[in-house]
């Protein structure tokens, strides 16, 4: 039997790639979070050095010479002698890498630096523009990276829509075919339950998240949440940046971000349980397996089902409350002594449609999602011209929510993701809903007493269960694979559904 | 005429060279700053990748063909056509491009790697041993490093001692045959004059600066000194790291640390003064030059010298207090309130043999460091062995400064320098004194205001002096020449002993 052993000579090439792509991850993290604003245009430059060299590395030569001695580079699939097999992880080890190889194949090396740098100089023009709210700031630099990303959509292949080529980056194996249907299916059961829960005659009140509540204490308590999550600070960090994320170098140095506004109490709070979510899973990461494809996370929509089912499934249920509301209020006494564990979580729950994606209830947040998918299908197959696009954002926010952003800052300017190139990748936010309601819901399957358990402040348990079950075999298994290991079926919009439809109905009387 | 624009083919492969050094920089000011500790392993190895490749790029035979039209490769001379000669910048980029590639090209990459891999991990037991004051813990890894150091004096090859040939590295053209006599100058004179003021009837109080000093108001003091000083925020930063240091990725990128201590004052105040002098240097390094020797920093001695220079000759003298003296006792009223501004100069003059160099006084600070110049040869020429050196290091303090170290943390393991494999580096802080008079006494010659322009706390005159004279040079002089172009003379002890003659012989009465 073959193992990983037998491919040492390939994956030490690999650990070195993933080395100098690490090196290049602290370069971004850093100009998120501490870089002096002057700094910014030697360090796209920097990065891009880093990230062409990573690339030059992945297509070289050795490599191919490597890869083509096990692998049939017509079907990707590792060659088998007869009673010469190899064990899974190898044959899994082998099948990715020559997704990588052979994508990374398609790309010249020039392009790939091109885009680096265009990306790092085009996010910090978009911070200015959104901050100034002036998309025409920011049009230029949105053209540059479109036109890009429509011609690395052409070096990638594709077959019925170019978009097909960007989405399979994310999320492998998914495109504008198989995500079409579960959108229409969610549209077809949240906006009817969007009206239903607007036609309520519940009206929660959700003030006190907005009173004055000291910065220092919102990241304390953050911390403390994090903490009881099992985030190991001893591998990790807490920072501020202008939007939250996550970023790892290594499962032993994993790090996550928050922001906090003194009248907003649940950004810092769910940002730190969302990023937590994502930090655990690459803590979870199997160390040994470091710079393969085994150590690195299987995709978009997988990473986002562990930090919106943390930030939903456990952060905004009673369950968690229970334990951790007492705390809060010892946190803020004045603000909160006169609010009962049942009025903040309702609070935490209320449903609005409002303007900016990140801040949306879990039932209008998918809508946000779908307009955003179609907008990016309709630029990248050609069908608008980014000059369109306030028009267009504020037509469907119009159209999906009836609500219209009253500046480009709340509307189309709000994501960061153009700026970064990265058409393709908010269809995983839906995804991650809808596969966090499917892990949880197993997960509370396998353990009957979970609700107990997480009542009580024992989150540790579901942190284990998700490092067993997903978090540990990195890309081993496709998403699909996965997903049906884990739960017995594909992804599916149905227990997303019926979970909403279940939490609303009840706060909503509906 | 040839000039730069010649060279491109070359300053475009140093330039990408340079941007894997600038991210590996930022990797270890990381490292020294926010890493989490676990992350330390994983570290060392991204840092000596990009170290590996960056030594690889430029021992490439690319780099050498190019340099080999240009320079005859037995004496490193550009070559001169009749009537085509190069002007002088080019001439000095190619007698520094050469320095760096005939020493890299010595070094095999893997050692280079080997050395990166070691010191990284070194330096982390290192501060683990000091903590706990266990040499013994150190001692394995300081074997290593100083194998592998001098292993790298045999690569590079000297003439008289392998400790030239590491000596080289920090200040191009010291060796131990031109250092031994400033050291023995400095001895004769600086054993003398500390016995006289030791023997002084005069003794100052400098128990104020033990008080309690609010840790975030001397981070603010520090802050105000250094923006007085022109450095500039936009383009840096000031951190908190274990030791104070200064590091930089780009002009653009200039990062200052300093570190603070309730119960004493000078330390963050004199440290943040101290990198500032370093940063000043390295922000008026000249852009367009970055990613060759022209946009570098000439030597370490001359880096010290800025440091040195705001440290000392600005910071402790009585000009500079004129302007600061009244803002620091509103930023500490209780602490000062009792304290005039000549009793303050005296204190942070105050002469005592101590056990820690950093915190050395202006006098005592070169026998310090005559003790490590020792030591090193004696290491490096193989007449010492790593387990001698506690018991070497307490006779030689109780030879110059008759004082004996409680404790190795205190002692042996007090610098960083030996776990980062810098031997060599000590004898550049003596030379960095000696010149910072010098460059400090001609600065008076040619602006006879400036003491004025300090006590009225128009610090930029002098930085910008030293822009024009110094800074924006890089390295198109060598040290001894840049010396002769602003002081008219070579490095020399006289203008330094004279200063320390008359500053204390005033202070103690002698």
């Amino acid at each position: 039997m073959k193992t990983i052993a037998t491919l040492e000579p390939l994956t030490t090439r690999l650990l070195e790639i993933q080395r100098i792509n690490s090196a290049a991850s602290l370069l971004s993290w850093d100009q998120e979070t501490y870089m002096p604003a002057g700094g910014g245009e030697a360090r796209a430059e920097q990065i891009a050095v880093l990230q062409g060299l990573a690339h030059q590395k992945l297509v070289s030569p050795e490599i191919e010479q490597l890869l083509s001695q096990w692998i049939d580079p017509a079907t990707g699939r590792a060659l088998e002698q007869p009673g010469d097999g190899w064990d899974e992880p190898a044959r899994s080890l082998l099948r990715e890498v020559w997704r990588d190889f052979s994508r990374a194949k398609k790309l010249p090396s020039q392009f790939v630096m091109t885009l680096s740098r265009e990306t790092s100089l085009a996010q910090q023009v978009w911070a200015e523009a959104r901050k100034q709210d002036k998309f025409a700031m920011f049009l230029p630099n949105l053209r540059t990276i479109l036109s890009l990303k429509r011609e690395e959509a052409q070096y990638l292949g594709y077959k019925e829509s170019p978009y097909d080529a960007l989405l399979d980056v994310y999320e492998p194996g998914s495109t504008v075919a198989s995500l079409r249907p579960l959108f229409a299916q969610l549209k077809a059961r949240l906006v009817p339950l969007l009206k239903r829960v607007m036609d309520s005659t519940v009206r929660i009140d959700d003030s006190m998240l907005r009173y004055s509540y000291d910065q220092a204490r919102q990241l304390e308590f953050g911390r403390l949440v994090l903490i009881a999550m099992g985030y190991d600070f001893e591998r990790g960090r807490l920072d501020l940046s202008a939007h939250p994320f996550t970023t790892s170098f290594h499962p032993t140095d994993v790090r996550v971000t928050t922001r906090v506004f003194e009248h907003e109490l649940q950004s810092c709070l769910f940002s730190c349980i969302h990023e937590g979510g994502h930090g655990l899973y690459d803590q979870g990461l199997d160390q040994r397996y470091y710079g393969t494809p085994l150590g690195d996370s299987v995709s978009l929509g997988i990473h986002e089902s562990q930090s919106r089912l943390w930030e939903n499934c456990v952060g905004r249920s009673r369950a968690f409350w229970r334990f951790f509301y007492p705390i809060l209020q010892q946190t803020f006494p004045h603000q909160l002594r006169g609010v009962d564990r049942e009025q903040f979580y309702a609070a935490i729950n209320r449903v609005q449609p409002s303007f900016i994606r990140v801040e949306a209830d879990e039932l209008t947040y998918n809508l946000h999602i779908m307009l955003r998918f179609e907008i990016e299908q309709d630029l990248i197959e050609g069908r608008t011209q980014p000059d369109e696009l306030p028009g267009m954002w504020n037509r469907k926010m119009e159209e999906y929510l009836a609500i219209t952003p009253p500046k480009d800052a709340d509307g189309v300017l709000q994501d960061v993701h153009w700026s970064l190139g990265s058409f393709g990748y908010f269809p995983t936010y839906t995804l991650g809903n809808l596969y966090s309601v499917q892990f949880f819901e197993q997960a509370k399957r396998e353990m009957p007493h979970l609700e107990d358990e997480i009542a009580a402040g024992r989150l540790m348990v579901l942190r284990r269960w998700l490092e067993q079950k997903i978090h540990r075999w990195g890309r081993m298994f496709t998403p699909d694979h996965l997903a049906q290991r884990v739960t017995g079926s594909s992804v599916s919009p149905e227990p997303f559904l019926a979970y909403l439809e279940k939490k609303y109905g009840e706060l909503y009387q509906l």
